[in-house]
């Protein structure tokens, strides 16, 4: 008899990844992934409106059953019976919510709509609805200024309400013929479970609460007095969202007999609840009570988990704190920056015109002592998520001489990243959030050793990487094992799960005491910008900056 | 009979230049020049220190003859003997101070120090005299405050006096061979001259003034006293100084038989008191009562006229402020920022890497709106001559997103040297200096048109250009013909030689009124940073410094 089998089915912004793991043994046996193939990369954009940025509903099914097949022969390679799988698991990025009709047919598939983006999946990274957020925002403040509380002050133009309320405002015809609006997370489980009623679709609690305003202190999503005053027509959306979403604990359905026989599965195995892409990530990185798990890609995702029955949940300058979002019984407490990755790529990309490598400028970068090129950076070319809420902040950098080398501004935009992620950490920990292990995750974390030694020594703070890439399609698949174990009747936790599948690499960054020192300096100048500039009606002394830095410089 | 001519010579920082001017046309005729031929592009360097640059006076004088032997050929080629030089004007950097014998012989020419940098001449931006710098200008704070007023607050380490305390602190054998310390512009002339006693140098004002402390106020250089408290061997130096130093009226010596054999040119014929070349550059550029001349280089030199009877000549702010250091019966103001195409150069060069040329950034710069970039730039890479005179400061650039191309960092960085030149004439014009024109020499201004206009639109006056690139070594063939007129006994003022010679472009370039309005936004953004980074205790809100930009981005 062949060994249980289940599948951890990952829609990233880009690509559609799946990832098999031995139920028993916990063991990842291997992963595929299938790009989508419309738009650019996958992301349909517009010449006149830089913000905007949509996804093919039809892409996403056809690229996963593309990454199935792969996963198949796979399978097949390794003498394994897709009749094997015994549980799935689904994560997808988010906010991505896309306009259904009643029967579940994605409005981008209609004919009336196949060439309107409008009609389209809203991606996470989708910014064109930041009025609408703003107004949200001042609703919020006005008439229901506790959820502020859970969303670290502001609503965010990449969530569910402000884009549901921007197609309203730009596209009635649209909006009037959507039924309702699924997150990319809630959809792809009901397709794989057959659901063909909007109103039978189970919602993920994740998105619900992070994106979606969802929260059981005020008794799931808003009141319709609240959605009313964002505007009237919005009432109609609302009602059809369910009173109660649902953590990984649970399951969305069951897999239907047609996607069953498509890839010989067992029909009716269990379909974990869905979750956000970084959430799942944090699962897969082995998330404990008093981990801190960073995701670190073009942006950065934090997540900690607070506990249910000590924590206060109410936490500032975060991106959003909500109920069993990660694991159950525990809040997941969500934050993060708004570029990493994305201002090294920037740098190269834009202003190097790619005539420099991460890996020439990152040798360069490791041989220069902390502190003497004189520079500090602010990350704040993408805005501020976290802690500032801010997308209206930009990049700087001081400290310039006529001697400024390349690989030299390439440091400190990395140093800015870490500083950035020394304010969140810090924040947290001033409001009694515990953080005893960071566990990193990305590809950075494993292709450049200077970028997380950098890390260590900023935060001062021990930094362990989880040891495969892939652990977001990991954490989907740990959702589907206990999905599998679940209807097996076994009782296990996700704990139990993560022991056995979640390790970190043998290298461990530990701080090194004289570079923890410089960079704490370094990291007081830091703060001094970060308020300066960021927070309203500060007045801070600036002109030792300069020749603090020159100070440090010269050692 | 063949017409009159003169020669202008100018030593500039890596070569030297001579200038053909036919006196009674005012027409230039040519110019030559010859590279320095020892170190690198003609300076010595230190890899240990950095700050440290040196040029050899055998150079000088063997580049110098070659550049007069090409003088020399191109008359020829015209039909014109060197036996038509009726007079000769001569400039050169400065501070440049070299050690010399009584007998005038270079310290750098003596077999004992021919390998010792210190006994070579101290190029101007030899910046390794910062400490004794810093204490001239504690104790002239402490003992001899009026100084203050002519220098702008702050005693450069550029400048005669620190150098030469700076010998005495690290090469007392050095010190203690020079019988005194001749500015390069009145070495050469007393070279052609054939001076054997440096007892009958006769010292120009303009070095004296702006860079030696020397000024009327207080009776020629500073008396025993102060020069004792910097330390009492200075006041070896102190001694060999004249009472008594001579603007470009004057002449400095006549041309010396073995001079005017060597190279055909009559015995006898005046040399003109030497002068500084930005000084010469001015009077070149044809510098009258009421107009700015700026000479834009690597760095730049602003000077203006003030009238000797109605202005003050304290000016705050300006590098200095001397006695008939431009033309006589007015006051030299010079002032300039320690950086510009410098800034532009280290861009291209450090961080660019040469992968982008300043043809093909400006090309892409000119292509967006004024303020379409987001970003600001302060212009303190080399640090701030005018108006803050502090070298411990740096550069500082605001505004990044991820959008953020090469050519828009190019254009602020640009835009950035515009506002600090906005800022000295500023400056200027709020203590009563008159400006009713700017005329604008340099390389560059011939070269960058957007360079121009940007300048237009930010200070919101015409630029005009002067016609020639040799405006330096133009002025110092006027002290040539001014020289020679006296000579014949004839009555000329520098300002009819000037009509006679010096002429502006036909472009000149105006400012656009669309333009002018969203600099003055952007220059109240640079100045708020300027303020807020460069003056010590000002607390200023920078919150809105980002907000500003990303309207003024989105129009």
């Amino acid at each position: 008899m062949q060994n249980k089998i289940v599948l951890g089915i990952d829609f990233g912004s880009t690509a559609v990844r799946v990832l098999t793991l031995e139920l028993e043994s916990g063991k990842v046996l291997h992963s595929v992934e299938h790009a989508y193939e419309k738009g650019v990369n996958g992301v349909f954009t517009s010449d006149s409106d830089s913000l905007l940025a949509r996804q093919s509903a039809t892409d996403y099914i056809n690229s996963m059953k593309m990454a199935l097949k792969k996963s198949e022969l796979e399978n097949k390679k390794a003498g394994i019976a897709m009749s094997s799988v015994t549980g799935i698991g689904v994560d997808a990025t988010g906010s991505t919510p896309l306009p259904v009709t009643k029967n579940m047919k994605p409005l981008s598939s209609l004919d009336q709509f196949k060439d309107n983006l409008n009609a389209y999946s809203w991606m996470w990274k989708d910014h064109t609805s930041h009025k609408e957020a703003d107004k949200i925002t001042k609703t919020i403040t006005k008439i229901r200024p506790l959820y502020l509380t859970k969303i670290g002050g502001a609503y965010s133009s990449e969530w569910f309400w402000a884009k549901i309320l921007h197609c309203r405002n730009i596209d009635k015809e649209v909006f009037d013929t959507a039924f309702t609006w699924l997150e990319l997370s809630d959809f792809i489980p009901a397709v794989l479970a057959g659901i063909t009623d909007a109103n039978e679709v189970k919602r993920n609690i994740c998105a619900a609460g992070h994106k979606g305003l969802y929260n059981d202190e005020w008794g799931g999503f808003p009141d319709a007095k609240f959605i009313e005053a964002l505007h009237p027509d919005l009432i109609k959306i609302l009602k059809t969202l369910p009173k109660k979403t649902y953590s990984i604990e649970y399951n969305s359905g069951k897999l239907s007999k047609e996607w069953a026989e498509e890839f010989g599965m067992p029909e009716g195995i269990p379909i974990a609840m869905g979750i956000l892409d970084a959430h799942a990530g944090a699962v897969g990185s082995g998330i404990k009570d008093g981990s801190l798990v960073k995701i670190i890609g073009t942006s950065t995702c934090d997540l900690v988990l607070g506990d249910l029955d000590k924590s206060n949940s109410n936490i500032e300058g975060v991106a959003s704190v909500a109920t069993e979002s990660v694991l159950p019984n525990y809040f997941g407490i969500e934050s993060g920056q708004s570029a990493v990755g994305d201002i090294l790529d920037w740098y190269i990309k834009n202003i190097l015109k790619n005539n420099r490598s991460h890996k020439d400028l990152t040798e360069e970068a490791e041989s220069i002592k902390v502190g003497a090129s004189g520079l500090i950076a602010l990350d704040w070319n993408n805005g501020n998520r976290s802690i500032l809420s801010d997308p209206m902040l930009s990049g700087l950098i001081i400290g310039q001489s006529l001697q400024t080398k390349d690989f030299e501004i390439y440091r400190a935009l990395i140093e800015s990243t870490a500083f950035g992620a020394r304010v969140i950490i810090e924040d947290m920990e001033r409001q009694g959030v515990v953080i005893n292990d960071i566990v990193n995750c990305g590809g950075i974390t494993h292709k450049n050793p200077l970028f997380m030694q950098i890390y260590a020594d900023v935060i001062n703070k021990p930094m362990k990487i989880a040891a495969i890439d892939e652990t977001v399609a990991l954490g989907s698949a740990l959702m589907g094992a206990y999905a599998a174990y679940s209807k097996e009747g076994k009782t296990i936790t996700y704990n139990e799960l993560q022991d056995k599948s979640c390790t970190v690499t043998e290298k461990v960054y530990h701080p090194i005491s004289e570079n923890v020192k410089v960079y704490h300096k370094l990291y007081n100048i830091y703060k001094k910008l970060h308020d300066a500039f960021g927070i309203e009606g500060s007045k801070i002394e600036l002109y030792p900056v300069m020749k603090d830095l020159i100070k440090i410089k010269n050692g």
